[in-house]
């Protein structure tokens, strides 16, 4: 039993090297932020994604392990598991429940503890009946557990871990989260490789989309085959997140795709299609949107809006290295686009001006990218010791404010969209309706809007872009035209 | 804005009429079993699903609504809701979410009460902020709830409703969840449409994967065409439950598919695979298995255990109607597939002799099928008032031991495996052993297993399957060499 992960011909990721040098990484940063001596350390004590339930019925919704227990001990198959390193040894204890003789027959062989530790390159396997025992046995001062930690995005708190005998020893709650957070801002080099698959995989999907949409085609069809594309071609069962298909107007909505709006619209003929989705690896997330025409040419109005948000969208992953602040990049961003607007016709005055006034939230009303990893938006966008959430429209929705460093990665997702919600209140709004010109953004209201979303690792010198989807207009309308992508070799 | 659901061409589903039509049951079975009375009647009160959230992150997966909400209300798209309905008048009052002005920027559009009641087809729509407030107006000696009613398939019980100004009022706990229950395991006529429309989707995709499967390919490629013929031709954008794709031994796996042994195999020439795979329609569940030779051709050995199975279904179907115990039907699938194992050379004794020594469940060790509704796994199989769980191994998997009854919709799936799990043990098993022909045995081990797997409506008379796919050996070559399906017509 190797400790390689795959799926079929998918990427082989081994387990071992990829989970034992994030718990390596996890230790060194625990010890150098605490400052005690080595015997003074603690066990980090994790639970395990469990067995889902769709409500009280015998449903069991496809396990997806929890994001921190996947990063430091890889069981993205297994569930209702407990996990603890040693920060004194290093040495990772995995527990998994001990099954019944009937999993034999209805969920497959049961394998035994020596063929688990083989599986995920652990130290030790054993059961999740024997954690207090086994942690007793390592005498730790502390276990440090990641109860109460809050995502900066969706507010929610870690649940408490629990097992039996856990009020024997001391919790410490406080350090370990910020730790864990920091030490998944920044991919090693087989996490790179597998976010790099995972864009791979859902680069060809796109592109299987850009060459079978046509008018009369049904949102969620195109969505059906992007799925197929990812699974069969990739071994990636889940798009990671709710794909957005969002034909004409619904480009608007930024989170289109819904059950209350599950892309179910009809594409018509002169209409843009914007697709944002991505592709689950290993847990490992892609998240690439593209914009096109639904019949294959874009209209002068699309390609005024369209070449704006991509002049954005390169001009960033241009300006991107270490050292810079993300704030300063959704303000490029921002200023790429509403200069395109006011070259077109539909803003006057000064872009500084616009700026000031965050006319740019108006168009683009969502933060520029968030960190990627195993989660779409990924944790520690806000940790002490970082900048703080920015003020001002736009600005504020921004899910970091950091200042890149080498190992990053991070979405650019400018996007430039014509949304009634915000403009009719903004033309009734004197400190911004200066800027409008009315009748012409009338005329762009069934445009929807243009979003290009690439997923960029942030290097020693600048930024590489992991995915791979004609960009360009012409490249965009020659893959639609039957061209093949990449393009054939001159 | 109509009450019509539908996913772009899909099948039109009346949510007024469908979900009418249940309400009226529910307040009429709920008086005559009460017999109190009608001003002593209460109001029943349901909560419904919740934003879902992947652990604390912010990744919501793809709502789908609490099964019983969804039964009365027809709410398959909107979170958070509550819903009640007066039993003394029959009027219906949806509760929803007021939602914050963001909303329409990244959801979409705000719909009024007035849009929702069209919508949904209530007498009337209010905001959860008034729950209490609405339920003061009608002064009901009680609420109804379902809080504690326990899943008999999950053993997990309804959590409690929960809504500001609860506890003024008289919670019943008890009446209404045999009653639910009970009305969930009769479908309507509408309910039937749906399910068959469900049926008629999941058949096609059926199809589309024999006429595609040939030997190196993986299982969860053929998975992935699976799901993309059930979406992209039918609407159904989920599948209701993993789909199993078991190739060779992985058959003898009950419940094969999951993360843990997620369909990763490369089919093999000469192997079986099996397909246990569905579709949710409007949270209508399909559930069909068919399992049919990789390369086209069924071996002998192969041909000798699938038509001792399509016997067993084909039997049983047969003897399906109002009055029939279904506990007698497993014994009945048992019998047709021992006598033709004893025939093939693979058991030896009395056919009566194994059934009392409970042989069938060595081969077949899951019930012969279940309740099939909004829920996979349906609700209403052990209620008080009806037969409770049989013993014996294999009839005690039985998921009802209920007598049939018109409107009921059941699953139909007679299975055979070689599972070495069960036969090992049974080699050393006195009792078992003596009807045990173990070399000829040993040489199906690799076979994995056989199930034949309809959705079946029980009608006044008899019953009739829901689903249309190849069935006999002949009918599978002939589909997998490129017949069409159903047969040209002569």
């Amino acid at each position: 039993m190797a400790d390689i992960y795959h799926v079929g011909p998918s990427l082989p990721v081994p387990r071992g090297r990829l989970h034992g040098e994030i718990r390596q990484r996890m230790m060194h940063t625990f010890r150098e932020r605490s400052g005690l001596p080595l015997e003074d350390h603690g066990v980090v004590v994790l639970q395990g994604g469990k067995t889902p339930h769709l409500y009280n019925s015998d449903n069991e919704p496809l396990f997806r392990q929890e994001a921190f227990f996947q990063h430091l001990f890889g069981v993205n198959d297994r569930e209702d598991c407990l996990g603890a390193v040693d920060l004194r040894t290093g040495r990772a204890t995995l527990f998994v429940p001990r099954l019944p003789p009937e999993y034999a027959v209805w969920m497959g062989r049961i394998l035994s503890p020596a063929e688990l530790q083989a599986r995920y390159a652990v130290e030790e396997v054993r059961y999740t009946d024997e954690v207090a025992e086994a942690l007793e046995e390592l005498a730790p001062p502390c276990l440090h557990v990641l109860d109460g930690g809050v995502n900066t995005d969706s507010g929610l708190p870690m649940p408490p871990v629990s097992f039996q005998g856990i009020e024997n020893f001391k919790l410490e709650k406080e350090a370990l989260y910020p730790v864990l957070c920091e030490c998944r801002v920044f991919k090693s080099a087989l996490e790179v490789e597998a976010m790099r698959y995972a864009c791979q995989v859902a680069s060809r999907a796109h592109v299987a989309v850009m060459q079978a949409v046509k008018p009369g085609m049904w949102e969620f069809q195109a969505e059906s085959l992007y799925l197929h594309s990812i699974y069969a071609g990739g071994g990636c069962r889940l798009p990671h997140y709710t794909p957005i298909f969002a034909g004409g107007p619904n480009a608007a909505i930024l989170h289109y795709g819904h059950a209350g709006a599950p892309n179910d619209r009809q594409l018509q003929d002169g209409e843009l299609l914007l697709v944002d989705a991505g592709a689950d690896y290993y847990r490992y997330s892609a998240d690439i949107t593209t914009t096109f025409p639904v019949n294959g040419r874009f209209t002068e109005q699309q390609k005024l809006v369209y070449e704006a948000v991509l002049a954005a969208n390169r001009g960033v992953i241009a300006a991107m290295k270490p050292g810079v602040r993300w704030p300063d990049m959704q303000l490029l961003a921002e200023r790429t686009i509403l200069a395109a607007l006011e070259r077109g016709g539909l803003l006057r005055g000064d872009v500084a001006d616009m700026l000031e006034a965050r006319v740019g939230a108006l168009f683009m009303p969502h933060g520029l990218g968030h960190l990627l990893g195993l989660d779409t938006h990924d944790v520690g966008g806000y940790l002490p010791g970082h900048p703080e959430r920015p003020e001002g429209a736009g600005l504020n929705r921004l899910r970091t404010a950091r200042v890149l460093e080498e190992g990053m990665v991070i979405t650019v997702e400018p996007g430039c969209y014509f949304s009634r919600a915000l403009l009719e209140p903004a033309f009734g709004d004197p400190r911004l309706s200066s800027f409008l010109v009315d009748t012409a953004l009338r005329a762009f209201v069934d445009l929807g809007g243009v979003r290009i979303e690439d997923d960029v690792l942030i290097t020693a010198t600048g930024a590489e872009s992991l995915c791979d989807v004609p960009r360009t207009v012409e490249e965009v309308e020659a893959v639609m035209a039957g061209a093949p992508w990449p393009p054939a070799a001159a």
